[in-house]
């Protein structure tokens, strides 16, 4: 495994960071751009926050994992500055995108935008021990915490037909959350908020796949309809590293063997054995995917795989997770790293052509793949 | 052009109608299924209302169109108590889906539902002079109107950043509407309608390239933003021959040839040349476009190229449009038709291999296929 810190840190350090360096950056009217084509040229100047919020965390986390460097900082605290002037509505909610100069475009009925802001002001208050971070981070928290008891506050009718859905993605972004405010919550209560989401988020384990299903209904089981039987491999991955990470703070060993024999199951079933790759969604019992893209070969569910693979080997010394690895990195490495223009492309079709030449959109920002390499490359340095 | 029209008979009366005959029918709990796989087995129960709706109106259309069969007035009248009944909410609004009770499941914040509805109680009053069904068709009309001209009743928030687009499927189905009232409001009333909708989707004729573009900012422009970039080359052929019905109603000739110059624009634009098929979106710059599934072939942008270039064809005799309706025609039942199991497969990706082995799905039902056969059918027979 150790044979990949040195092109983890190249890439990082030489292709992936420069890249969002040298052509994100709004100097005019602030924030960052993050719709650049191949070569780093802007093709929608909108401001997704989603991506406004995760490049400021990247950046802080830099300064704060890796070295003081000045010019991370400066980075981060230009798109904080951004965000903290432009993407509040009145009434308290983030929103989803922004204009150039950040007038309010679309919000979601969703809690992503709120969550994503606050890991930024977590890790900037982290960076800068300036006091408002840490006050509006806190304030958002219990905002979201808000919206996820009563969902009805963020403005979708709940109609008696929908079976009120509970969505993995809610208590992985919560688990993420209770992660990022280490040192800001008091412990105590990190610890209550942190058994409750894995055990939440463990609820959508389907115990015979061993992998995690996107949606419950209310009742707490999987429905023979296409929301209920929706897998998105990427995801079930990342839940993954959410929980390793969370069971080794909670001393929790033995859901470890639960959440190994997950990614083991996320990768047997999400991996296109004719073609290679990960596929983006798939159906829990092989009936057609609603989503027209599913067979599509996404970036992160790859960056997601590479560290989840590289901590789960470095835990446990089985060599089925290195040879996982090994087999995502050369995927990952052949279809999306760009040694040319830096950074890396996104979409890929089923078989690993290239349909986006674009380095950055409206999903896509400065986050998954740093993030990534940043994390194993953490963790190969300590094996 | 004439040897088609026995194929499309065939087609049309012994795969597809038969297919949804067989399989759709839900006599338990009323309505339609419409997510059917291959063979037609249900793969989700839920009841999509777009699809009820032009169902409905389908197989009415049958009826008043090609022959009083009882059993195509039984089908359609079938799906229409179920709408009647279960489809509208309390506060009037139609809803987007339900669960295979009628119990509501979602609703969009979108006018589409209201729009297919009104198809269907339209068709269902030419059908059998039902006073309700014209009763409701024209209060309908009244609702969707309201909400065109005051989108914020729909309920998505007009926020500053957004500069409140005009979308292209606005004047489009109101022209559909338009058309289908025929009979149904005075003549008078309809013309005025009909012209003020030809002169705004006209409003997103792209005088360069000879294709519609799907948005248009509050100034009538098309922004440099993906949104205003966005081609959906499909939507923009099917534009071609409302308006070729519309202006044949208004008498306006004089706009034909804006009409098909914009016909053979959309088809140079929308086609790929390295792979044969119509993409499903395209950027009007070559930049990337949002949509991850922008280069698969879609059945229906196929099966409304089908349909214009047979119209386009007879109207003018011009045998440029015959070469493309050969290649189109080859194309699609190529891809599309399935002589073992019936009906028309509906997704491939770009080299034409399909993605999904549904008939139906929650975008896709008894409409776009039959319509276009039916069409083509009777222009062909005209020749």
């Amino acid at each position: 495994m150790k044979q990949y810190l040195e092109i983890y840190r190249k890439n990082l350090f030489e292709s992936v960071i420069p890249f969002w360096m040298n052509h994100s950056i709004d100097t005019e009217c602030g924030g960052y751009f993050t719709c650049l084509d191949e070569k780093g040229a802007v093709f929608d100047d909108s401001k997704y926050v989603w991506l406004q919020a995760r490049q400021v965390w990247t950046f802080a986390k830099l300064y704060n994992t890796v070295r003081e460097d000045p010019q991370w900082l400066a980075i981060a605290e230009h798109g904080m500055r951004f965000l903290r002037k432009c993407a509040r509505l009145p009434d308290g909610r983030v929103c989803f995108s922004m204009d150039r100069a950040g007038q309010p475009k679309a919000i979601q009925r969703k809690i992503f935008s709120e969550c994503f802001l606050l890991l930024a002001l977590a890790e900037m208050y982290r960076a800068t021990r300036e006091e408002i971070y840490r006050e509006e981070a806190v304030a958002l928290l219990n905002l979201i915490e808000q919206f996820i008891s009563e969902p009805e506050l963020l403005g979708r009718p709940i109609l008696p037909g929908a079976r009120a859905t509970r969505s993995l993605a809610v208590p992985m972004i919560y688990l993420n959350l209770v992660e990022e405010m280490d040192g800001i919550l008091d412990e105590e209560d990190l610890k209550v908020k942190r058994e409750s989401s894995i055990h939440e988020t463990l609820a959508h384990l389907d115990p015979d796949l061993k992998v995690f299903r996107e949606n419950l209904d209310e009742n707490g089981i999987f429905n023979d309809l296409p929301e209920g039987r929706l897998i998105n491999p990427g995801h079930s991955i990342e839940a993954c590293w959410f929980l390793l990470h969370a069971a080794g703070r909670c001393e929790l060993p033995e859901i470890w063997v639960t959440i190994l024999e997950a990614l083991q199951g996320s990768l047997s079933l999400g991996w296109d054995h004719d073609e290679d790759g990960l596929f983006y969604f798939i159906d829990a019992d092989g009936k057609p995917p609603r989503q027209l893209e599913w067979s599509m070969k996404l970036w992160w569910p790859h960056t997601e795989a590479l560290y989840a693979l590289a901590l789960a080997f470095t835990l446990t010394g089985d060599h089925s997770f290195e040879q996982w690895h090994q087999r995502i990195h050369e995927y990952a490495f052949t279809r999306f790293a760009d040694e040319v223009d830096g950074e890396w492309f996104g979409y890929c079709d089923r078989y690993g052509n290239l349909t986006h030449r674009l380095k950055g959109g409206d999903y896509k920002g400065c986050f998954h793949v740093p993030r990534a390499l940043l994390y194993t490359v953490k963790v190969l340095e300590r094996l």
